[in-house]
């Protein structure tokens, strides 16, 4: 059991996972730590996290458990604080969506210092944020990422891991350089698709969006995802997003020659090997 | 009320119809037809239907209102076989995705003999297929959209507007062009879009594919489409899809120039505004 569990950024991921360790008794007291108290303030009241702090020093101080839960790149600057902060036993993660830049950062910070820091990422969001949103089931039965390198201290590995298992997750790990281009294909171009859709018609064809239904609402719901957030996850992944963009335009390029060329068996065989891929997902 | 409502394909659209004019009381006999007597049967044990025929012209005698509900290929076929079959009292629709086609074919046989036709669409879709998945309430404030012609028989979009409003559905009236390019725009291009993020994703990504959450998920549900049904609606409307293909490509271009050019500020911009574009949607 984890003695004090520090969350720096009680939004949507920080408060699930505070929401979600209160549930499962993951942890004997969990601090809830952020710039703003007044936005820290519903989850003590919920009972979430045990008591906030805008001290970040102070708030990591003895926990045996950090998880940075800002953005990716606030988490990145986060890192170096905490790594003074805390005592040599604590193991320290992040649930940032790209993972090269926070890692290389903590192998840095490790060749001054050691420390106990594994990356994670929870494949578990919305296109919603803040602790309003935050769920104590969100990591039920979703993958987490976890991203070890070869100098990663074995307990990081295994203390992270153990904590995801704990709220309900399955635990995958990859290279921090896969897991990017993992990401940049199955998340972030669908967030890129999913803008240039919502972009394409409301520029081109905006009597359309009155009679959008169930597919183009499905389809785009990830373009409300949040701005600021997902300025720092496109920049720091911007070459995985520009391969698998390619991938993607010749895809798009090979569909539509099918298309035109009118040639309906091919066209049928095309949508069925598609059809089948998409249904090996749940 | 409709005396005799004769439903042609019982499948997703044709069995909700089915359905939901029997929990409205709209029609006091309800003739399911298909060219499979086995595949009409569960729409007729249900009750869906009063009774179920693989005879066309049998199917459609005396019915005061014929729906064709199959393929919008099938459907231009069914017409020239339902314009002679029944009353010049009956009004018919189909429910097909494209409009352009079917209404100029019932514009040539109308030069012939007329009889009052209008075309539908009501966007109410799923990608699975079939009556297992129809519902009585499928229509519910899903908007259904007419495309009536200046030769349109008025009792043809009076009758149909009714029939939708009956259902649950409100109706919008766009001519069968505008109708076309708005389709493609708002539903062909993200099947297209989805096809492609799936396409890219297992041919350049495969490993990336037991990654997917729910993101991923929703942005590509419509790529388990069926085949058949969309080989016949990308062939009909290709050339308002290659349209919406430029504006969704150009789109994409764009976006992808303001995330290289790492300008976050920029980044941020569009982002807030495509999410505000998003939001307008429920």
């Amino acid at each position: 059991m984890i003695q004090r569990l520090a969350i720096v950024g009680v939004g949507l991921l920080g408060g699930s996972i505070a929401l979600a360790a209160r549930a499962h008794g993951a942890a004997r007291e969990i601090i809830g730590i952020g710039r703003d108290r007044a936005r820290l303030e519903p989850a003590r009241r919920a009972g979430a996290v045990d008591r906030v702090t805008t001290d970040l020093a102070e708030g990591l101080r003895d926990a045996d458990v950090v998880v940075l839960a800002a953005t990716v790149e606030a988490n990145e600057q986060l890192l170096s604080v905490a790594w003074r902060a805390v005592t040599p036993a604590a193991i320290i993660t992040d649930v940032g969506s790209t993972k090269r830049a926070i890692v290389a950062a903590a192998e840095r910070l490790a060749s001054a210092a050691p420390r106990a820091f594994v990356g994670s990422h929870p494949m578990a969001g919305s296109e919603k944020s803040g602790y309003a949103v935050a769920r104590a089931d969100l990591f039920q039965g979703a993958t987490v990422i976890v991203t070890p390198i070869d100098a990663s201290e074995p307990r990081a590995v295994k203390g992270v891991t153990a904590l995801w298992e704990t709220l309900g997750a399955r635990v995958s790990a990859l290279d921090p350089e896969t897991h990017d281009r993992v990401v940049a294909a199955i998340s972030h171009l669908p967030h890129v698709a999913a803008w240039a859709l919502v972009d394409a018609v409301a520029r081109f064809e905006p009597s359309a969006l009155a009679f959008a239904a169930r597919g183009f609402k499905d389809t785009t719901r990830i373009a409300a995802a949040d701005p600021a957030m997902w300025t720092e996850i496109l920049v720091g992944n911007r070459d995985a997003l520009a391969a698998s963009l390619t991938a993607f335009r010749r895809a798009l390029d090979e569909l539509e020659q099918v298309v035109a060329s009118g040639d309906r068996e091919q066209i049928g065989a095309l949508l069925a090997r598609l059809k089948r891929e998409r249904e090996t997902l749940s």
